[in-house]
């Protein structure tokens, strides 16, 4: 039996869709992502951000300029002619991982950019706009149909790449300000009982949606305007009949799941999550306290009471199997979760998704938060609440071929010892969420707003 | 569309057979299995027996009470009546990971046991083996059909564990001797020079058979005599158009992406590969030596010239997965080895397979070696010369259920982070060899007898 | 035999010198000595003023903070009615590592305090200030004379910690900005060639002054108007006769060191040193950079080329020991350094002592630079060059006692594992240079302006 | 003024005297002290003496190869013609930290040396003796008297050599059997109850001997047979009134530290020891343990109940220093408790000193442990209990000369961040004791038989 994979072509139909419209509509794009990411910024002093708290996570301004320098080092140096580059040592500065693009500093020590300053990388992103808006708008034949679309799938990956920096900055700095005992207001008064008045029905436990499986399309098809190199080639998979939690797995749950002993039965959890577990002392989620007053964390907008029925955040894939081990369920794979999605319509480009996704800036982050489940037949709670564990190894797809050049290692390189989570949290912008995204972090890692939804085979 | 999977009570069928033959056969084949573990120890010495190089490995002498422990703990101790235990001490020392089974001696401190000395430990294993022939033998109709097909199960269980421990009581010797410069002998002036006569045919370079894919069953189905849990649900796979190396790669390969600057080119890498190789400072595969005379590695026999035509062992799953970028191919996954591994025969308990696979004592260790390939028309070197990695993550089959009680540990509690090996080599026992064994290693171990074949999609 | 020591009571007659021109001579002091901090940041940004470039050294603003919380934890806080603190939560922050006083934020992670906002600190440092004011011109005599000599001792005590702070300030942004490739200027051109107009005397090596040794009375007697505990009780020691070289090793001696392979000469370095060396891939001193166009250093200036007649500098205590050795000479003890200081008048106050400390600030940094010896007859550059390494290990004079309270923890409980350093630095404010004072660092150490000079035994 | 130092051709007697019978009383004095190292191993098996628990610790069976590999390598290697090593191999494997002959074998894993074998080391240790034998006896004239003293004192420095050796065998066991559960006896039943039968007088608290101190000859001179190169020369010291207790402190004055929350109050302690005990979580001696029935302890002949008037042991200069502050005591200087002890008559070779020290093997330990003191006016259990913690850093004498060659290695490099023990404990050969002995260990060390005396101003 033979049968079909996705195209390998993979860009050939949209390149054509967004080269009919370059002048106006890409720059558009560029200036909205572009405008968006400093608005982000809002409420952060230049000392804010230039905080690193671990290696992980970055400082906000060297987002500000390593996704400045993606355009630069990748467009304007490579295919405009005559741009001379802001600052030829930027170039170690500001380059993160790309083996092929030279020596990099060092990525602990990001936290130790004083200089530049401020001020100097918001002037390098104005230099690096004004001459993209120049190159686009004066240049759009030249530079784009003789270039193939290989320039402006570049840039189109340059605004996907910004937007998961605009993620980054928010997991980030919140990550950075944990680690201080002062300067988070604390909401914990005013809202005082609200604990009380969650919704009920979300306590009466799971309900599951049951899928028959059978041979299902996964990845990025021709009809999805971006998706990057590991979302594809589309291709079919073989699912096995199972169920999935209808909703997120709330806050409530989980401290059932603490006061069941789930942080000291080691039967719950596989081996390297428990000596993880044991050698972090983990006994809550990230940005848990347990204060005399009654549970509290810390959100982007301050420490607040702990709400039960709102969906769990900030836990590692280890802890998300151990509470799914617990509630006699596991956690789904990658395409269970892409397969029961695909009912949802939540393909092509989202323009009509309810999500909570990334509309605020940091002063406002009111939102920046996951929400509580609607009642509904269905699943929920799909995008824009928290990304979702799945246990999924970050692999690559049948036939998977990297973009080519140094853009090689934008995903391909990461294909090991990672999880693949799916959805989409409240710090995502709306434009990255599709049902093909294959988000993808270490099992240890909980800094990002990352939950669990429960599976079980049928 | 439905599908069914494989046989949910795994071990109905056999147990049967088991049961028929119990009084005679399975004691035979426990006294087998236990005598080989002691010849296997022919040539060492108490103090050989206590080594422990690093924390992954264990003492030859801890081998032998461990295997030992395995039966007295779940066997005697839970079903035969009357049965008193050796020494109480036994069971803090010798538990391996068992979390519900107590608390244990710390792993990386197993080489400062040297008491119990190993006269006490072979005096362990005797009033082990006789309590076991004494009970198999007089009252096989009580305890073995009262308790169902547990306790058969159990003790071929025990059997295999045992085999694996053979396996690794040469791979963590082989690793210990190698951390003396005293002690091996030097065989390269015997050999000299036969490195250049080697079989010329085999750097002709690769040729692979094809495969079309198509919807196939993978996993221990019941007409498998053993399996464990994690071989488990038998279930059918989609697997996509592939083709596979006729033959492992070479020693004399791995030269040539060694000239080729293989260890020098992150962007051959994985990211974490990249780190690994640059933190240990890999150069060649372990235990290789470049010396003034030539390429030389350390056997289980002593230090020898190094043979090109033979396939290359010690590697990790990083240099395995940057040898097969180099080489333009990939790593394949676990189901694509099992699915053109099922037309070779190997099935069933492999009687007659021809491999090189454990029948030798420590002091003829000579067969410990991956051998050359033969030349054919198929695939060739599958089992009993090296681990092959695959590029699949160690995880949970659809349906997987774990052994019950303390047994449920031995396999599900490390489906994190590991990457599966399928094959065989020269140091494991026949009896483990199978399509369907799943062994399982971290991706940066390179002490096991593991090496690789490469793959391509079509 | 008996002998005398230095008198118990240290402070008994420069606190009634004190008492007499209270309200306005400390208060004047206080306002330069706090005036002169801030003096030294001129040139720093907010976000320079942040860095930590590892856990022995702090941001500026931490520094800034740090000083003014001495002052309101330790006098205003105890003595001062009505006063109230400027924020509560700035104790936590900014207590440095007084356990007596309680919790305090880690000391690792300083850097992470982007709040409170360097202008918060500042309006710290007004406030506390004020307050000072206030309280010390409007109530001399409640408030001075009812506490006894206490209170002015721990103001006094308060000035001469904040000058400490004022050298560290200097040595932590030096290194801070060491690590960034990015920032700081380069002046290798402008001077290039000076390297060789150096003083050809210096380079005839070094000439010793002889000391006949004998019961010498070392440590600060009642003549000095401020001393720390550690440099009392003034009391006798027995000096063996050796001889001092009359200037400091420079940087050219330093370069034959190393061409005579000083770095890779295990012969030369204590069993510590050694590992030290190698584990941390030690080749010269901290801030050299050996490039194409010959030997630079990093100045907190910017990057320079090397004078080989300056004085060497941020070289560890097992270098500056290795040197020695190599040198057929060794450390001088303290008290060999402090018995030949006595002869050269640097007593007292030090008013008139022609050193290069202190009085500059950040932005004109041209004399933060240890400078050439000039010719004499007997020793030189004994202040404001460089600290020097003596072979003593900061320990407790006979009959120490510790300041009362908090202030214990001074300087007492590091009397282990550390060497003493004297004289004094570029960096030092003239204040606090003596020839009793005792600086004590880590043997590893390198980031402050230390140097040395050889002893020999006679 | 001028005064005099110790003779700085120290070994000029003494060499004379040796020389005299050197023919029998060398050898004899060689073959008791071999043979007394291999009395100390009864009742340990090979694999006893394989065990390495700490890279500061050995194996019992390197340290029978060490001390033989020091006879050959710098004596018979050099001065005995003809002679041909055992092995070559040797040289290698069991140099310790001599850097000038070679790389070594990495000393962590020494473990690792199962070859060769136990049976091989003492065919090793008899070959060596029997050439030293031969050596002795035949040429005496020839080979001594032309190689002048060095001979001679090499030898005699390699007996002192293997006695310091015999010392760490008994401290390196015992710690490497305590990191086994299994394989020590319990005497905790049989003398239950003892620890009320103590001698109350010891409990009425300490008291002191005054010392009036002055100018005091410290270091070992011309009238003793032997001693290492840093206890000379001889010289002067200048010492203040102070009093020492006159017993060592007990377990019974330890347990009253600790119940008055000893390691729990910051304040009582070094700023490196109060890390020290937080990070390896100290809350009592090593060695000590807190069962339901009673404190008891580990001793080289099995687990006992804690004696309350014995001299505690097992503690390191952090704890040491924490107890003496926490007593308003200190800790003595070296020299302090040089001049102390020299009116107690333990100069020359202390042939009748009443000592406990070393003179039973393994399998007859009792004696082990340090004993009871006995009333007395002046000071007790100076030599032979424990080692006294001294304040004094291990640093050179004035006009200190190494030794020449590999052996300047011996102690010289050593000076640095360690602390100088005085007297010798109930594990120490007679032979080694002396008033001038400076034993030194790293003050966060626990594992020789270590404790303390109190000291105060006067």
């Amino acid at each position: 039996m033979r049968f079909e994979t996705g195209s390998g072509i993979s860009n050939s139909r949209n390149s054509e869709a967004l080269r009919g419209a370059l002048g106006s509509s890409l720059l558009e794009r560029y200036q909205r992502t572009r405008t968006r990411t400093l608005e982000l910024t809002d409420g952060l002093s230049a000392e804010d951000m230039m905080l690193q708290s671990m290696p992980d996570a970055s400082p906000t301004k060297w987002h500000l300029a390593h996704t400045t320098w993606f355009f630069e080092r990748l467009l304007l140096q490579k295919h405009c002619a005559h741009y001379r580059p802001f600052n030829d040592a930027f170039d170690y500065l500001f380059n993160s991982y790309y083996e092929t693009l030279g020596q990099r500093h060092p990525r602990p020590q990001r936290g130790l950019l004083s200089r530049p300053s401020l001020r100097e990388v918001l002037a390098y992103r104005q230099y690096v706009d004004e001459a993209m808006a120049d190159w686009l708008q004066k240049t759009p034949s030249q530079c784009l149909a003789e270039n193939d679309h290989n320039v402006e799938h570049t840039l189109v990956l340059g605004l996907h790449h910004e937007m998961q920096h605009q993620e980054l900055m928010l997991t980030d700095i919140k990550h950075a300000l944990s680690c201080n005992s002062y300067g988070m207001p604390d909401h914990t008064d005013a809202v005082n009982g609200s604990a009380d008045t969650h919704n009920l029905d979300i306590h009466k436990g799971q309900t599951y949606s049951e899928f028959s499986g059978g041979i299902a399309w996964v990845g990025a098809g021709d009809d999805v305007s971006f998706a990057y190199d590991c979302e594809r080639p589309r291709h079919q998979v073989l699912i096995h009949p199972f169920c999935l939690g209808k909703r997120l797995v709330t806050n409530g749950e989980w401290l059932a799941f603490m006061l069941d002993g789930g942080y000291r039965r080691a039967e719950l959890w596989l081996s390297d999550g428990w000596h993880c577990c044991q050698s972090e002392g983990w006994q809550m989620p990230l940005y848990w306290r347990d204060e005399k007053d009654g549970w509290k964390y810390l959100t982007l907008q301050g420490v607040e009471p702990l709400r039960e029925e709102v969906p769990v955040c900030h836990i590692s894939y280890y802890e998300a199997d151990a509470f799914a081990r617990w509630a006699n369920a596991r956690l789904p794979t990658e395409f269970e979760w892409e397969y029961a999605a695909q009912g949802y319509g939540k393909s092509g480009d989202h323009a009509g998704a309810q999500t909570n996704a990334l509309d605020v800036n940091f002063a406002e982050a009111s939102r920046w938060q996951p929400q509580v489940a609607e009642m509904s037949h269905g699943l929920t709670q799909l995008y824009g609440d928290v990304w979702e564990w799945t246990q999924s190894s970050f692999s690559p797809y049948p036939g998977y071929r990297p973009e080519e050049g140094a853009l090689a290692e934008y995903n391909g390189k990461f294909m090991a010892n990672q999880y693949v989570l799916r959805g989409g949290s409240c710090a995502t912008p709306q434009q990255q969420i599709r049902p093909s995204y294959r988000n993808f972090f270490y099992p240890h890692q909980r800094w990002q707003f990352s939950g669990l939804r429960l599976a079980k085979s049928l």
